[in-house]
């Protein structure tokens, strides 16, 4: 039995009826999935997936990285290079070595994701090793041809309510459109994520620059026509089903400069020569920026930063961006979100959303600063922490200052769609666990935890993102 | 039932019958608080509390920032602007939208206060919320009226040994004098706190070194004088009972300056012309010319660092401070402390109490320091981390490193007077969970632990605080 | 009884009984201690051990600093000063001063590792204390005169199955010869530890750069020949067993500097001229260049950074190094190792093993960095952690991300010989009750567990080290 009835639940036998009973409230609510990076295409178009390579091991950071860490190649994993050298291509080969290095996620939330889909999905009940790689790899591939096992039939039989995307602004959203038009019912919307062209050091930024100004039809030759374009371009989104935006900064620095500052910085940063430190500044100042807007339009501001983004100089230079080679760093939120703060820090209609990848910053600053700005609400234990005892961290080290009504609900944040139940069910059980121990140690009604329960699977999410 | 007799006790039996009986020899020891912020005008004029929205709400920023954090206005809770402007003054009305949000508390040590006092205090047996908000109002107005609950009565109720509250250089202790003068025999001590007199950025500081010369007839024209100024309101405060000083500073910097360069440092902070730096030098120096003193005369020195005061700059132009809006940050103590402890850390004589509000110093910086000065011990989980889950990461972090014996006991801290027998209650609780962890896993005999619960529950106060 | 049987293991009856089911397979594993500071001429010369006094409490930093923390002086505990003055020599009464004051070591791993021995060589079953302290001089006494106490006798009894000392590059391994020379089969190996001539700012580095030209009959006078001694001298300490190398930075920081700057700057760092900028990219430089050599000779290298190195002025001038006086300070290993990681991090022969005093940068930094780069791996718990809680606080931030197999398995890093096996023992009962905790809450099956268990006891620091 690859996953078992209990899973995740603490091992006191009191508290675990507990855990039980809260969960058995919560488990079966809708998935509300308001980030992630899933492509819209699948539900789009619609088409079964390739294999059961291409569809666990070459598109997952999670599983490459853990196998690269213990010496193998990304080549011998299927992952493509930037200049299209040979890699490997036979999907069961692929998945021969992951399997052969399937010990190697022992104690990793990868793990229970997989083992969740393999059970749950492919009705698999020994476990993934070099002995049962080709049993698993025939079972996973004839289900795959299925119409049940279809992007759409899939979205379905996972209960999603809504799922979030995550496109830029120089995408025109034709497979949002697709999904839109074919009249299917699943709701799938988009997000705003203008990291492409805020972010001065981005791939192509200059490039970016001229294609924004051409899809929104802005002067972006100007700070005001490029403050123009933004606002465009988030109606156009809004109008696929956005409800939030997403930044992915490498600090949570934010700047509120004069207007004549701003509008020098900007030229600099459109001619390709913002140092270093303007770059950041320029990042700084469109946060606040964006906060603007939002204050306008009504979407919510997501803030993921704290990561090093392509740490591996000579594995971004073969593979490029996303290849598992993105390390956090420390990061200051105390000082650095003070300018917008400082600006919109009491407005009440205004939702900002905060991620971290720096585990001290939970006490020390991100809880005591969401227990009091009406404008912020904490996201889940993001990235490396989404796991079973990342979030009991996160819960332990977080409620006692903010309290949970200022925590955002669960987001799963993958690219690999068929772990978003299993990631689902990872969080319900550990914040049952969590709700649980606190009622057995008497500090809370199990009435209450069940309200509070169902919050944490479904409420505080759609509430948050106004979805 | 509001609170549980197995409160905050390990879910696992056995462990929980050995934090009962741990608690047992601890539970009805006196309260012995060290360090806190209540008013000695209760004391001294004994008159009663006025209502409850203004005993439990007004003048608890946990319970307002958490409220103001969920889009209630300061003004709706009754706290007054400084321009006077209209704020809520039906304390009914106050209490009313406290009762509806009190679900906001789930999972946090203010909810645990507060239901300790409305059980203990006041028979309540029924969950604060929108349709009890009548009936509690009703019951804590009823029994305010009656003497019992005058602030003398509840003192003596509360079984307080000792308490102390926190002073500065510029009061006169008028009201520690009335309590001397009155016969009254609750043993209630004055702390010297000379923020406004250290602290160049202080509000009025200009004005406050005036008149610190004038209460104390020292020249604080020559930096000299200055510090005999110090000196003279150190034994002033020493004979209202003073046995501490406390120090509240951004960062744990000291340094230890030649007296020439102190000297011309203080005529620049004197004159208005301190540069940030030169302020944040100026503290420093005090910090260690505070040890030096206490080195003389004997007070304990506290240093609670590492908050960023104010952070909200619109709420602190309109309410001022202690709103809430203090917000840590990363501080370091082994480069911060090295200046003062080069001059002292070897003094046996010396008490320094460390503070702090960032976590990550427990293990990295503190334990070990502790661990190895002999003037150092550490306080009790300070403000955010005053809370269950914040004790018990406090006592893992760093008993392993600096042991039992170089923390100083519990002290609560407190402005809000009725949470002192429910903060004290958490602390030793949370304690004699952390011990009968200790004593399950076999690491400690029992009869040790019982004696380190009496230990961690009064003697350690007593014996740091010199009490 | 001074130990108990199920010490360490989870209190909930269930995850228990999985702890000692595991712990049963793990526990009479040989002990591989690839790291750590006893002294090679123990088992060349195979003397008894003088007396209690001198194997418990004087060489024991550990020790020292605890009861130095709570008022006694060095000189009282036997610890001898640089300038000759008197210090305690009488080993009995340095032993009832350790017996009154052990109550200090509650809760510590001190307690556990010497109650270990006490128990377990010594046969003592009262707790110590100043009633039993002559009783338990009088009972060691006696058995460290006979040959069952010798230190190869020990050696065997403990089952060491190899032990790496470590030595400085002016170390002629005279020590090491005689061990080989003996006829005697146990393991003893050494480590090459270079910071004596590699560190500009270490004691008499001018002298000891030049004693390093000798040894190694290289010119250190330029940078070539500088890097050659350091060839040669691995090759010598390679050829008494020597299969890792060992550095002692106060940062993370590498550096990758062109040939003509890092000429340039050996230059002055050869002529004492180093600023301390210079030094620190001196050092930052040479891990780098060691991370060469490692790859051309096979040796792991081995990096122990974060510790501020006597912090206490007074002590150390009295005193000197070692004394219980090095304080952690946050590391950055993320911006630190880059240098080094852009030219070494993908070779898949390199190991190099991190150590850190920074608990913050477990989840942050070293677990993502572990993770994806294939030369790395992270040391155990090491120093303040090495300790149950603190294991635990490990494997939970760093399994998640990191896995368990890019860990490398326990050290016990001690200079306190006796105290070898119950260091391994706390690390094996710490890591079972980990994974029992994981097999409880079913997110590992007990097979796997188990041989995790064995993985974590024995084989990983084979592996790692290449022993």
């Amino acid at each position: 039995m690859l996953i078992h009835e209990d899973r995740l639940f603490p091992a006191d036998p009191a508290t675990r009826v507990i855990a039980r009973r809260l969960h058995a409230t919560a488990r079966d609510l809708p998935i509300v999935s308001p980030h992630g990076h899933t492509d819209p295409a699948w539900f789009a178009g619609n088409e079964p997936f390739a294999d059961p390579a291409s569809l666990f091991v070459v598109p997952d950071h999670y599983v490459f990285r853990m196998l690269m860490s213990q010496g193998l190649r990304l080549e011998e994993l299927g992952v493509p290079t930037l200049d299209g050298a040979v890699h490997e291509t036979d999907g069961r080969a692929i998945w021969r070595r992951f399997a052969a290095h399937y010990h190697l996620f022992r104690g990793t939330p990868t793990r229970l994701w997989l083992d969740h889909a393999f059970a749950t999905l492919f009705d698999l009940d020994r476990r993934l090793s070099a002995e049962t790689a080709d049993f698993y790899y025939d079972r996973i591939a004839e289900r795959l041809a299925l119409p049940a096992y279809r992007p759409r039939a899939l979205f379905e039989r996972f209960g999603i309510e809504v799922l979030a995307t995550t496109e830029n602004p120089l995408d025109d959203l034709a497979q949002h459109r697709a999904i839109r038009d074919s009249g299917w019912t699943g709701r799938v919307v988009t997000t705003y994520r203008p990291d492409p062209v805020v972010d001065p050091e981005f791939e192509c930024f200059a490039d970016n620059l001229r294609r924004f100004g051409e899809v929104t039809g802005a002067d972006v030759g100007s700070y005001g026509g490029y403050l123009e374009a933004h606002r465009r371009r988030r109606a156009y989104f809004k109008s696929f089903g956005a409800t939030a935006t997403d930044h992915g900064h490498p600090t949570a620095q934010t700047a509120d400069l004069p207007r004549s500052e701003a509008e020098a910085l900007y030229r600099r940063v459109r001619d390709g020569q913002a140092a270093p430190a303007e770059a950041e500044l320029f990042r700084a100042q469109m946060l606040t920026e964006m906060a603007a807007m939002s204050l306008e339009d009504g979407l919510v501001q997501q803030l993921h930063c704290g990561s090093r983004r392509n740490h591996n100089k000579a594995l971004h230079a073969c593979f490029g961006r996303d290849k598992g080679a993105d390390i956090p760093a420390p990061t200051d939120y105390v000082h650095g979100l003070k300018p917008l703060l400082d600006r919109f820090g009491n407005e009440r209609t205004l939702t900002i959303v905060l991620f971290t990848l720096d585990e001290s910053s939970y006490s020390r600053e991100l809880a005591p600063l969401a227990g009091h700005y009406p404008c912020l609400r904490l996201g889940p234990a993001w990235w490396f922490f989404d796991s079973p005892d990342g979030m009991q961290r996160y819960r332990e080290a977080v409620s006692e200052t903010a309290g949970i009504y200022n925590t955002a609900g669960f987001n799963d944040d993958t690219r690999a769609f068929p772990s978003i139940p299993g990631r689902h069910d990872v969080a319900r059980r550990a914040d049952c666990a969590y709700l649980a121990g606190l009622v057995a140690r008497h500090r809370l009604d199990e009435d209450e935890a069940q309200e509070v329960a169902q919050d944490l699977a479904y409420r505080l999410a759609k509430q948050t993102y106004r979805l």
